[in-house]
């Protein structure tokens, strides 16, 4: 049998031991899981920003993933700590819309609440269930505890559901009116625009801050250095960037920002 | 038998390839490792740091994990590299402190000098022994090289110690002074009084810079967003954080300040 | 058999999900591959230093090592994607002269061309090559398929070559005139000056930015807290420190600056 793979994803940053800690936890439990980082570095508490990374993430996993997301601002509240069965993966979150689009992608997906004491570590802190809660449970799942054993069954209708961005893109007629979801390592912007709204891609132009109109090309080597482009980026989102530059300084624009896409 | 377990531990910082060739180093001797990070941003040369984030990680480690920690401002002088058989774990480290809660948590612990070439890279650098003393003794111990193999026995009584903190938390009748120890990536604080100074949690308020005197609680989502509290924290500390806030910018207090406890 | 190792170096940063989506691509066509991490903190398209980080590191990793490098300034233009196999070691790399030392230290390299699609995600993208063609093609390879599976052989004469610095140091007769090549995570200042230009170490003054001449010693030990020395660095190169402080921040020096090296 495939060692079991078990990615994680957190706001909890690699300054501290959180992460370390919650991998010995695993591997305590589930000496054979191959552990993979996500990513660490989810800003503090932007469920959403999570949301949109796992989403994005998931399908260049094997199947059998375990996916566990705890981006957590309601730790030790009577917030709900789920498992979710998914088409081929397993998810495990806290139930405060950190899943909302693998309710989307798998409307068949079975849910169990994760309450059973046997499945955490003795005396849960009220501040840290990434460690004393979600680690073991999916250690145990991990070394084939059935999801039924964690807990009572959730209808995922039940389950919180977020938009993943502040406004959904807005037809205008002459084109789109969206925002920035996010800026990554480059500062190149990922905009609200899916690419299947621009099918006919040579036509449209992108504006965000004072920019002039960009064309939208294939990759970055068509303009000259330090030129803007818009571009599909590989999250299947249009994105904005300066060749060889850093787009959200130069354009002083980021997260929530306006960004329009024009047909000319 | 169990692939062996390695955590590491440094002030090198992940911007260099300096822990990626530890583990080069490590995998070379002893393919099947399992190496995990618990961190590698300790702030240089902070020793007490440093321990104290090993002490806090230990217990969530399987058995027979072997902690090395490589914060050394010595590296290269006479101070001695050692190694630790103490409970069920060993313990790779400079002789510099880093190592005295172990000391204290297991008296009959059993130390060893790593002095022997053999389990060394040849011609070791003066300034990167992490590389090239500290890895390489790692992983023959994974390996099955047992600990008398590397040097000569230490009486753990000649070890260096440190205090933990600069201060220790003075009882001065009507409750406690301390001071802050760590802040950690969300910019809650963690302050020197163990949860069991204050059993009866209740009665206590914790004051630390201009803030108001902070009640003693469960979790954060007990008070409103933005609001200061404090309570038991997940190393067992007492603990300030503000609600979705960085309470070491907003209240202006950061490692070493004081803070104080009473009972009111 | 041994587990296939990887290696990867990047200049994505860990704030996204890029390097976690990296590895999942790897795990699921050759789930058994041990990957180590060697850096994803190379500056934005800076192939130069990639390259210097890479060509330290190789001798500290086990014969078979498959080394990934992922600089890409080219990316989704005409620049092609290139595996090499080197001595007892493969890399691949985009062609533009990160692979410039392995070609001069293994002169008999065989480099091939990934152009066989078969080994690609289906539908790359033209800005994440790191996800839809360098990832697959490293996993086939670790899992066993030949080089010349990928497409067809490349003299390496005819691959990219860059300069590893700047300006080579300079011999004016005194002794030499170089430049600061990288600063690393505690601010010391690695040199161009290779260990063996000053092999008679004991007559030798280093001078960087408005510092007093540096005398090269063994280690930071040896001067007192907050002075500065010069010594043979981990890497081979000199390097300037401050003892227990950061020498680019205190000296004013850092990428690029001249530093000379003077018999006294």
């Amino acid at each position: 049998m495939h060692q079991p793979v078990i990615t994680l994803m957190t706001d909890f940053g690699l300054e501290d031991a959180f992460v370390g800690v919650m991998k010995g936890v695993i591997t305590s439990i589930c000496r054979e899981a191959r552990v993979i980082d996500l990513t660490h570095a989810i800003s503090a508490q932007n469920v959403r920003q999570a949301a949109f990374h796992l989403d994005r993430s998931i399908s260049y996993f094997p199947d059998g993933t375990i996916f566990v997301c705890v981006v957590d601002p309601g730790v030790g509240t009577t917030r709900r700590a789920i498992g979710v069965q998914a088409g081929p993966y397993r998810f495990i979150a806290p139930d405060n819309g950190l899943l909302t689009t693998i309710f989307e992608r798998w409307p068949e997906a079975r849910c169990h609440e994760l309450t059973n004491a046997n499945y955490q570590l003795a005396k849960p802190s009220a501040t840290f269930h990434g460690r004393d809660l979600f680690s073991p449970a999916t250690a145990h799942i991990a070394a084939g505890v059935p999801l039924d054993a964690f807990g009572p069954t959730i209808d995922i209708a039940d389950c919180t559901r977020i938009e993943l961005w502040q406004n959904k893109p807005l037809d205008d007629g002459k084109g789109w009116t969206g925002e920035i979801i996010a800026t990554d390592h480059f500062g190149n912007l990922i905009t609200s625009f899916e690419a299947g709204m621009i099918l006919d891609s040579g036509d449209w132009k992108v504006k965000a801050g004072n920019s002039e109109p960009m064309p939208i090309l294939r990759t970055y080597g068509q303009v000259e250095q330090g030129q803007p482009l818009a571009y599909i980026g590989s999250s299947g989102m249009v994105e904005i960037a300066i060749r060889n530059g850093n787009a959200s300084a130069e354009l002083f624009v980021g997260e929530g920002d306006v960004v329009e896409i024009r047909r000319e």
